[in-house]
Protein backbone atom coordinates (compact mmCIF):
# COMPACT_ATOMS: atom_id res chain seq x y z
CA UNK A 1 0.00 0.00 0.00
CA UNK A 2 2.43 2.19 1.43
CA UNK A 3 4.32 1.96 -2.14
CA UNK A 4 2.12 3.05 -4.86
CA UNK A 5 2.78 6.56 -5.75
CA UNK A 6 1.32 7.04 -9.02
CA UNK A 7 -2.31 6.09 -10.04
CA UNK A 8 -2.81 5.45 -13.65
CA UNK A 9 -6.54 5.12 -15.18
CA UNK A 10 -8.84 3.33 -17.67
CA UNK A 11 -11.07 6.23 -18.95
CA UNK A 12 -13.79 4.57 -21.64
CA UNK A 13 -16.41 3.09 -19.36
CA UNK A 14 -14.18 3.55 -16.48
CA UNK A 15 -14.18 7.11 -15.86
CA UNK A 16 -17.21 8.11 -18.35
CA UNK A 17 -20.33 6.69 -19.66
CA UNK A 18 -18.83 6.13 -23.55
CA UNK A 19 -22.38 4.54 -24.66
CA UNK A 20 -25.14 7.18 -23.00
CA UNK A 21 -22.90 10.19 -24.29
CA UNK A 22 -22.74 8.67 -27.68
CA UNK A 23 -26.27 7.43 -28.01
CA UNK A 24 -26.58 10.93 -27.27
CA UNK A 25 -24.55 12.75 -30.23
CA UNK A 26 -25.83 10.43 -32.05
CA UNK A 27 -29.32 10.87 -32.05
CA UNK A 28 -28.62 14.94 -31.67
CA UNK A 29 -26.67 14.20 -35.31
CA UNK A 30 -28.48 12.25 -37.47
CA UNK A 31 -32.25 11.81 -35.46
CA UNK A 32 -34.84 9.94 -36.93
CA UNK A 33 -31.78 8.28 -39.59
CA UNK A 34 -30.92 6.19 -36.47
CA UNK A 35 -33.76 4.76 -34.29
CA UNK A 36 -31.67 3.12 -32.30
CA UNK A 37 -28.84 4.91 -30.92
CA UNK A 38 -27.72 3.13 -28.14
CA UNK A 39 -27.35 -0.04 -30.58
CA UNK A 40 -25.54 2.51 -32.41
CA UNK A 41 -23.14 3.04 -29.78
CA UNK A 42 -22.55 -0.29 -29.03
CA UNK A 43 -21.94 -0.94 -32.77
CA UNK A 44 -19.47 1.59 -32.96
CA UNK A 45 -17.93 0.33 -30.16
CA UNK A 46 -17.66 -2.99 -31.45
CA UNK A 47 -15.48 -1.92 -33.99
CA UNK A 48 -12.69 -1.01 -31.56
CA UNK A 49 -10.69 -3.63 -30.63
CA UNK A 50 -10.32 -5.57 -34.39
CA UNK A 51 -9.13 -1.65 -35.43
CA UNK A 52 -6.85 -1.28 -32.32
CA UNK A 53 -5.80 -5.38 -33.22
CA UNK A 54 -4.48 -3.70 -36.36
CA UNK A 55 -1.85 -1.35 -35.08
CA UNK A 56 -1.01 -4.09 -32.26
CA UNK A 57 -0.16 -6.65 -34.30
CA UNK A 58 2.14 -4.28 -36.54
CA UNK A 59 -0.38 -4.70 -39.73
CA UNK A 60 -1.10 -0.58 -39.42
CA UNK A 61 1.63 2.03 -38.33
CA UNK A 62 0.63 3.53 -35.13
CA UNK A 63 -2.47 5.83 -35.54
CA UNK A 64 -4.36 7.88 -33.16
CA UNK A 65 -8.00 6.54 -31.79
CA UNK A 66 -9.63 9.81 -33.63
CA UNK A 67 -8.39 7.71 -36.70
CA UNK A 68 -9.59 4.26 -36.15
CA UNK A 69 -12.85 5.74 -34.54
CA UNK A 70 -13.40 7.33 -38.04
CA UNK A 71 -12.79 4.45 -39.89
CA UNK A 72 -14.76 2.45 -37.81
CA UNK A 73 -17.86 4.98 -37.99
CA UNK A 74 -17.62 5.07 -41.80
CA UNK A 75 -18.42 1.25 -41.45
CA UNK A 76 -21.16 1.50 -39.31
CA UNK A 77 -23.39 4.26 -41.34
CA UNK A 78 -22.05 1.94 -44.65
CA UNK A 79 -23.33 -1.39 -42.65
CA UNK A 80 -26.81 0.63 -41.98
CA UNK A 81 -27.01 1.96 -45.96
CA UNK A 82 -26.26 5.73 -44.82
CA UNK A 83 -24.27 6.16 -47.56
CA UNK A 84 -25.30 9.58 -48.09
CA UNK A 85 -23.80 11.26 -44.61
CA UNK A 86 -21.50 14.48 -45.34
CA UNK A 87 -17.96 14.52 -44.66
CA UNK A 88 -18.22 17.46 -42.19
CA UNK A 89 -21.08 15.72 -40.53
CA UNK A 90 -19.00 12.78 -39.37
CA UNK A 91 -15.57 14.82 -38.76
CA UNK A 92 -18.30 16.40 -35.88
CA UNK A 93 -19.84 13.04 -34.83
CA UNK A 94 -16.19 11.40 -34.28
CA UNK A 95 -15.54 14.08 -31.92
CA UNK A 96 -18.56 12.97 -29.64
CA UNK A 97 -15.42 10.71 -28.73
CA UNK A 98 -14.07 13.81 -26.79
CA UNK A 99 -17.28 14.72 -25.36
CA UNK A 100 -18.02 12.13 -23.34
CA UNK A 101 -19.57 12.35 -19.93
CA UNK A 102 -18.09 11.44 -16.63
CA UNK A 103 -19.94 9.42 -14.11
CA UNK A 104 -20.79 11.60 -10.95
CA UNK A 105 -18.36 9.68 -8.54
CA UNK A 106 -15.19 10.64 -10.36
CA UNK A 107 -13.97 14.20 -10.67
CA UNK A 108 -14.99 14.24 -6.92
CA UNK A 109 -12.76 11.38 -6.45
CA UNK A 110 -9.83 12.44 -8.68
CA UNK A 111 -9.60 15.71 -6.70
CA UNK A 112 -9.26 14.18 -3.81
CA UNK A 113 -6.88 11.42 -4.80
CA UNK A 114 -4.68 13.91 -6.46
CA UNK A 115 -3.81 15.32 -3.16
CA UNK A 116 -1.74 11.85 -2.12
CA UNK A 117 -0.74 10.54 -5.55
CA UNK A 118 0.01 11.70 -9.29
CA UNK A 119 -2.17 10.94 -11.60
CA UNK A 120 -2.83 10.60 -15.23
CA UNK A 121 -5.29 8.50 -17.51
CA UNK A 122 -3.72 5.63 -19.28
CA UNK A 123 -6.40 5.06 -22.12
CA UNK A 124 -6.26 3.87 -25.78
CA UNK A 125 -7.73 7.52 -26.27
CA UNK A 126 -5.65 10.00 -27.74
CA UNK A 127 -3.71 13.10 -26.03
CA UNK A 128 -6.36 15.33 -27.46
CA UNK A 129 -9.02 13.33 -26.55
CA UNK A 130 -8.05 13.08 -23.17
CA UNK A 131 -7.78 16.65 -22.60
CA UNK A 132 -11.24 17.38 -24.15
CA UNK A 133 -12.32 14.83 -21.51
CA UNK A 134 -10.67 16.49 -19.05
CA UNK A 135 -11.40 20.35 -19.60
CA UNK A 136 -15.23 19.19 -19.81
CA UNK A 137 -15.32 16.96 -16.47
CA UNK A 138 -12.59 18.82 -14.88
CA UNK A 139 -10.15 15.85 -14.68
CA UNK A 140 -7.14 17.11 -12.60
CA UNK A 141 -4.61 15.61 -14.36
CA UNK A 142 -0.82 15.33 -13.95
CA UNK A 143 -0.25 14.39 -17.60
CA UNK A 144 -1.71 12.19 -19.91
CA UNK A 145 -0.07 8.71 -20.12
CA UNK A 146 -1.43 5.83 -22.50
CA UNK A 147 -1.50 4.97 -26.09
CA UNK A 148 -0.18 7.66 -27.92
CA UNK A 149 2.57 8.15 -25.51
CA UNK A 150 3.14 4.64 -26.02
CA UNK A 151 2.43 4.44 -29.76
CA UNK A 152 0.80 1.06 -29.23
CA UNK A 153 -2.49 0.08 -27.63
CA UNK A 154 -3.03 -1.60 -24.69
CA UNK A 155 -3.40 -4.39 -23.43
CA UNK A 156 0.07 -4.62 -24.73
CA UNK A 157 2.68 -4.38 -21.96
CA UNK A 158 4.51 -0.99 -23.13
CA UNK A 159 1.51 1.23 -22.41
CA UNK A 160 1.35 -0.03 -18.70
CA UNK A 161 5.28 0.39 -18.67
CA UNK A 162 5.44 3.68 -19.95
CA UNK A 163 3.06 5.15 -18.08
CA UNK A 164 4.34 3.72 -14.87
CA UNK A 165 8.24 4.90 -16.35
CA UNK A 166 6.34 8.49 -17.37
CA UNK A 167 6.36 9.01 -13.51
CA UNK A 168 9.65 7.59 -12.45
CA UNK A 169 7.73 4.65 -10.98
CA UNK A 170 8.87 1.01 -10.55
CA UNK A 171 5.63 -0.67 -11.96
CA UNK A 172 4.68 -1.89 -8.87
CA UNK A 173 4.35 2.04 -7.33
CA UNK A 174 1.96 1.84 -10.09
CA UNK A 175 -1.78 1.38 -9.83
CA UNK A 176 -3.85 0.71 -12.70
CA UNK A 177 -7.89 1.46 -12.20
CA UNK A 178 -10.40 0.27 -14.56
CA UNK A 179 -13.54 -1.38 -14.59
CA UNK A 180 -12.54 -4.23 -17.41
CA UNK A 181 -10.84 -7.31 -15.79
CA UNK A 182 -9.04 -8.08 -19.11
CA UNK A 183 -7.38 -4.84 -18.55
CA UNK A 184 -6.14 -5.27 -15.02
CA UNK A 185 -4.96 -8.79 -15.74
CA UNK A 186 -2.88 -7.45 -18.36
CA UNK A 187 -1.67 -4.22 -16.20
CA UNK A 188 -0.92 -6.95 -13.12
CA UNK A 189 1.39 -8.98 -15.96
CA UNK A 190 3.51 -6.26 -16.61
CA UNK A 191 3.98 -5.99 -12.94
CA UNK A 192 1.36 -2.96 -11.90
CA UNK A 193 -0.66 -2.81 -9.18
CA UNK A 194 -4.79 -3.28 -9.75
CA UNK A 195 -7.82 -1.43 -8.81
CA UNK A 196 -11.56 -2.99 -10.31
CA UNK A 197 -13.73 -0.77 -10.43
CA UNK A 198 -17.80 -1.95 -10.52
CA UNK A 199 -19.80 -0.63 -13.24
CA UNK A 200 -22.92 -2.97 -13.46
CA UNK A 201 -24.32 -0.35 -16.51
CA UNK A 202 -21.24 0.42 -18.64
CA UNK A 203 -22.77 -1.42 -21.63
CA UNK A 204 -26.41 -0.93 -21.08
CA UNK A 205 -28.97 -1.46 -17.97
CA UNK A 206 -26.88 -4.90 -15.87
CA UNK A 207 -24.61 -5.21 -18.97
CA UNK A 208 -20.92 -4.39 -17.73
CA UNK A 209 -19.01 -5.54 -14.96
CA UNK A 210 -20.17 -5.87 -11.26
CA UNK A 211 -16.84 -7.17 -9.84
CA UNK A 212 -13.60 -8.27 -10.81
CA UNK A 213 -13.39 -11.97 -12.34
CA UNK A 214 -9.98 -12.33 -11.29
CA UNK A 215 -7.52 -11.37 -8.83
CA UNK A 216 -6.99 -7.13 -7.75
CA UNK A 217 -5.14 -5.76 -5.14
CA UNK A 218 -8.29 -3.49 -4.71
CA UNK A 219 -12.08 -4.32 -5.75
CA UNK A 220 -14.59 -0.64 -5.46
CA UNK A 221 -17.86 0.14 -5.79
CA UNK A 222 -16.91 3.30 -7.39
CA UNK A 223 -13.77 5.76 -7.17
CA UNK A 224 -15.16 7.20 -3.73
CA UNK A 225 -15.14 3.91 -2.37
CA UNK A 226 -11.88 3.23 -4.16
CA UNK A 227 -10.73 6.60 -2.60
CA UNK A 228 -11.41 5.44 0.67
CA UNK A 229 -9.78 1.66 0.19
CA UNK A 230 -6.61 3.75 -0.02
CA UNK A 231 -6.83 5.90 2.54
CA UNK A 232 -7.19 3.14 4.94
CA UNK B 1 -4.48 35.23 -35.20
CA UNK B 2 -7.60 34.01 -35.23
CA UNK B 3 -5.89 30.54 -36.14
CA UNK B 4 -3.66 30.00 -32.96
CA UNK B 5 -5.33 27.30 -30.54
CA UNK B 6 -2.19 25.95 -28.75
CA UNK B 7 0.65 27.54 -27.04
CA UNK B 8 3.49 25.51 -26.42
CA UNK B 9 6.36 26.66 -23.74
CA UNK B 10 9.79 26.57 -23.05
CA UNK B 11 10.20 25.61 -19.43
CA UNK B 12 13.53 26.28 -18.35
CA UNK B 13 14.94 30.04 -18.31
CA UNK B 14 10.99 31.56 -20.10
CA UNK B 15 8.78 30.30 -16.72
CA UNK B 16 11.54 29.07 -14.35
CA UNK B 17 14.21 30.16 -12.58
CA UNK B 18 16.45 27.88 -12.73
CA UNK B 19 19.96 29.54 -12.19
CA UNK B 20 18.27 31.23 -8.49
CA UNK B 21 16.71 27.99 -7.67
CA UNK B 22 19.91 25.58 -8.82
CA UNK B 23 22.12 27.41 -6.75
CA UNK B 24 19.73 27.87 -3.55
CA UNK B 25 19.52 23.99 -3.81
CA UNK B 26 23.30 23.93 -4.16
CA UNK B 27 23.66 25.97 -1.58
CA UNK B 28 21.18 23.92 0.79
CA UNK B 29 22.86 20.61 0.55
CA UNK B 30 27.01 21.17 -0.30
CA UNK B 31 27.17 24.50 1.75
CA UNK B 32 30.45 25.94 2.11
CA UNK B 33 31.77 23.14 0.21
CA UNK B 34 30.72 25.19 -3.09
CA UNK B 35 31.04 28.78 -2.34
CA UNK B 36 30.06 29.73 -5.41
CA UNK B 37 26.79 28.09 -6.15
CA UNK B 38 25.84 30.26 -8.89
CA UNK B 39 28.40 29.44 -10.84
CA UNK B 40 28.19 26.08 -9.99
CA UNK B 41 25.00 26.73 -11.48
CA UNK B 42 26.27 27.70 -14.53
CA UNK B 43 28.66 24.82 -14.76
CA UNK B 44 25.82 22.11 -14.55
CA UNK B 45 24.26 24.26 -17.02
CA UNK B 46 27.03 24.53 -19.81
CA UNK B 47 26.82 20.60 -19.98
CA UNK B 48 23.45 20.40 -21.31
CA UNK B 49 23.47 20.90 -24.34
CA UNK B 50 26.35 18.67 -25.09
CA UNK B 51 24.59 15.71 -23.31
CA UNK B 52 21.80 16.43 -25.12
CA UNK B 53 23.60 16.57 -28.86
CA UNK B 54 24.61 12.76 -27.98
CA UNK B 55 20.96 11.90 -28.31
CA UNK B 56 19.91 13.87 -30.64
CA UNK B 57 23.36 13.20 -32.68
CA UNK B 58 21.95 8.79 -32.74
CA UNK B 59 24.75 8.52 -30.38
CA UNK B 60 22.94 8.04 -27.39
CA UNK B 61 19.45 6.80 -27.13
CA UNK B 62 16.86 8.65 -25.66
CA UNK B 63 17.41 9.06 -22.17
CA UNK B 64 15.62 11.06 -19.86
CA UNK B 65 16.72 14.37 -18.65
CA UNK B 66 17.27 13.28 -15.26
CA UNK B 67 19.22 10.99 -16.63
CA UNK B 68 21.64 13.35 -18.38
CA UNK B 69 21.57 15.40 -15.20
CA UNK B 70 22.71 13.21 -13.01
CA UNK B 71 25.73 12.59 -15.65
CA UNK B 72 26.67 16.01 -15.80
CA UNK B 73 26.67 16.52 -12.08
CA UNK B 74 28.67 13.91 -11.79
CA UNK B 75 31.15 15.76 -14.18
CA UNK B 76 30.99 19.20 -12.53
CA UNK B 77 31.20 17.37 -9.00
CA UNK B 78 34.26 15.77 -9.98
CA UNK B 79 35.94 18.71 -12.24
CA UNK B 80 35.71 20.56 -8.49
CA UNK B 81 37.30 17.59 -6.48
CA UNK B 82 34.03 16.51 -4.90
CA UNK B 83 34.37 12.57 -5.07
CA UNK B 84 33.11 12.33 -1.55
CA UNK B 85 29.70 13.27 -2.25
CA UNK B 86 27.05 10.06 -1.30
CA UNK B 87 25.22 8.84 -4.35
CA UNK B 88 21.73 9.77 -2.14
CA UNK B 89 23.08 13.34 -2.10
CA UNK B 90 23.57 13.20 -5.50
CA UNK B 91 20.32 11.70 -6.75
CA UNK B 92 18.26 14.43 -4.64
CA UNK B 93 20.51 17.08 -5.32
CA UNK B 94 19.77 16.26 -9.24
CA UNK B 95 16.01 16.51 -8.25
CA UNK B 96 16.51 20.38 -7.78
CA UNK B 97 15.48 20.45 -11.34
CA UNK B 98 12.11 19.52 -10.26
CA UNK B 99 11.93 22.15 -7.37
CA UNK B 100 12.61 25.27 -9.68
CA UNK B 101 10.71 28.36 -8.92
CA UNK B 102 8.34 30.44 -11.43
CA UNK B 103 8.90 33.34 -12.53
CA UNK B 104 5.85 35.58 -10.96
CA UNK B 105 4.14 36.51 -13.70
CA UNK B 106 4.03 32.55 -15.13
CA UNK B 107 1.64 31.06 -13.20
CA UNK B 108 -1.08 33.95 -13.31
CA UNK B 109 -1.03 34.50 -17.00
CA UNK B 110 -0.77 30.49 -17.79
CA UNK B 111 -4.09 30.58 -15.73
CA UNK B 112 -5.90 33.68 -18.00
CA UNK B 113 -3.79 31.70 -21.22
CA UNK B 114 -5.93 28.40 -20.15
CA UNK B 115 -9.19 30.18 -20.53
CA UNK B 116 -8.61 30.16 -24.17
CA UNK B 117 -5.87 28.35 -25.57
CA UNK B 118 -4.72 24.96 -24.67
CA UNK B 119 -1.58 24.50 -22.78
CA UNK B 120 1.60 22.77 -22.60
CA UNK B 121 5.15 22.92 -22.01
CA UNK B 122 7.61 21.98 -24.97
CA UNK B 123 10.58 21.33 -22.93
CA UNK B 124 13.64 19.49 -22.84
CA UNK B 125 12.63 18.27 -19.52
CA UNK B 126 11.08 15.02 -18.87
CA UNK B 127 7.30 14.20 -18.24
CA UNK B 128 8.05 13.82 -14.07
CA UNK B 129 10.08 16.99 -14.13
CA UNK B 130 7.47 18.59 -15.80
CA UNK B 131 4.79 17.36 -12.87
CA UNK B 132 6.39 18.26 -10.35
CA UNK B 133 7.38 21.77 -11.71
CA UNK B 134 3.23 22.19 -12.12
CA UNK B 135 2.69 20.64 -8.74
CA UNK B 136 5.30 23.60 -7.09
CA UNK B 137 3.94 26.40 -9.18
CA UNK B 138 0.54 25.76 -10.18
CA UNK B 139 1.19 25.45 -13.88
CA UNK B 140 -2.52 24.54 -15.05
CA UNK B 141 -1.29 22.25 -18.01
CA UNK B 142 -3.65 20.46 -20.06
CA UNK B 143 -0.91 17.70 -21.17
CA UNK B 144 2.61 17.72 -21.14
CA UNK B 145 4.57 17.55 -24.70
CA UNK B 146 8.41 17.96 -24.95
CA UNK B 147 11.24 15.72 -25.67
CA UNK B 148 9.83 12.79 -23.73
CA UNK B 149 7.07 12.48 -25.94
CA UNK B 150 8.72 12.92 -29.10
CA UNK B 151 12.00 10.98 -27.63
CA UNK B 152 14.29 13.67 -28.84
CA UNK B 153 15.73 16.86 -28.06
CA UNK B 154 15.01 20.38 -29.03
CA UNK B 155 16.32 21.99 -31.70
CA UNK B 156 15.04 18.89 -33.55
CA UNK B 157 11.40 19.36 -35.62
CA UNK B 158 10.11 16.33 -34.07
CA UNK B 159 9.93 17.53 -31.15
CA UNK B 160 7.79 20.80 -32.31
CA UNK B 161 5.61 19.08 -34.25
CA UNK B 162 4.83 16.36 -31.70
CA UNK B 163 3.74 18.79 -29.56
CA UNK B 164 1.29 20.39 -32.46
CA UNK B 165 0.12 17.14 -33.71
CA UNK B 166 -0.70 15.77 -29.71
CA UNK B 167 -3.27 18.77 -29.77
CA UNK B 168 -4.18 17.65 -33.29
CA UNK B 169 -2.75 21.04 -34.49
CA UNK B 170 -1.70 21.47 -37.49
CA UNK B 171 1.97 24.08 -36.77
CA UNK B 172 0.59 26.88 -38.04
CA UNK B 173 -2.05 26.81 -35.74
CA UNK B 174 0.71 26.63 -32.50
CA UNK B 175 2.43 29.17 -30.94
CA UNK B 176 5.75 28.29 -29.30
CA UNK B 177 6.62 30.62 -26.26
CA UNK B 178 10.48 30.87 -25.11
CA UNK B 179 13.02 33.05 -23.83
CA UNK B 180 15.28 32.00 -26.24
CA UNK B 181 15.86 33.27 -29.91
CA UNK B 182 17.39 29.82 -31.21
CA UNK B 183 14.68 27.89 -29.86
CA UNK B 184 12.08 30.34 -31.59
CA UNK B 185 13.96 29.84 -34.88
CA UNK B 186 14.03 26.34 -34.75
CA UNK B 187 9.97 25.92 -34.27
CA UNK B 188 9.43 28.74 -37.16
CA UNK B 189 11.22 26.59 -39.33
CA UNK B 190 8.82 23.52 -38.47
CA UNK B 191 5.93 25.86 -39.18
CA UNK B 192 5.19 26.56 -35.86
CA UNK B 193 4.28 30.60 -34.82
CA UNK B 194 6.36 31.96 -32.29
CA UNK B 195 6.46 34.29 -29.52
CA UNK B 196 9.37 35.25 -27.26
CA UNK B 197 9.45 36.63 -23.62
CA UNK B 198 12.16 38.59 -22.33
CA UNK B 199 14.18 37.34 -19.28
CA UNK B 200 16.99 39.54 -19.60
CA UNK B 201 18.50 37.94 -15.73
CA UNK B 202 17.86 34.26 -16.67
CA UNK B 203 22.20 33.60 -16.93
CA UNK B 204 22.37 36.24 -13.93
CA UNK B 205 21.88 39.91 -13.65
CA UNK B 206 21.86 41.50 -17.43
CA UNK B 207 22.81 37.58 -18.97
CA UNK B 208 19.29 37.00 -20.82
CA UNK B 209 17.72 37.83 -24.04
CA UNK B 210 16.28 41.56 -23.73
CA UNK B 211 14.08 40.84 -26.71
CA UNK B 212 14.34 38.42 -29.90
CA UNK B 213 17.50 38.32 -32.15
CA UNK B 214 15.48 37.26 -35.21
CA UNK B 215 11.73 37.80 -36.18
CA UNK B 216 9.72 36.78 -34.46
CA UNK B 217 5.29 36.94 -34.73
CA UNK B 218 5.06 38.46 -30.94
CA UNK B 219 7.96 39.92 -28.22
CA UNK B 220 6.79 40.48 -25.08
CA UNK B 221 8.36 42.05 -22.15
CA UNK B 222 6.68 38.76 -19.84
CA UNK B 223 4.26 36.46 -19.84
CA UNK B 224 1.39 39.00 -18.77
CA UNK B 225 2.05 41.19 -21.63
CA UNK B 226 1.64 37.93 -24.03
CA UNK B 227 -1.55 37.20 -22.50
CA UNK B 228 -2.47 40.91 -23.33
CA UNK B 229 -1.20 40.99 -27.27
CA UNK B 230 -2.74 38.02 -27.89
CA UNK B 231 -6.25 39.74 -26.39
CA UNK B 232 -6.03 42.77 -29.05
Amino acid sequence: MNTIRTLVFDVFGTLVDWRGSIAREVRATLGVRVPDPEVFADDWRAQYQPAMEKVRSGEWPFSKLDVLHRLNLDRVLADRGLHDVPDAVRADLNLAWHRLDAWPDVTPALVRLRERFRIAPCSNGNISLMVDLARRNGFPWDAIAGAELARDYKPKAVVYLAAAAAFDCAPGETLMVAAHSSDLAAAAQAGLRTAHIARPDECGPGLGEHGPDGPVDFAARDLLHLTALLST
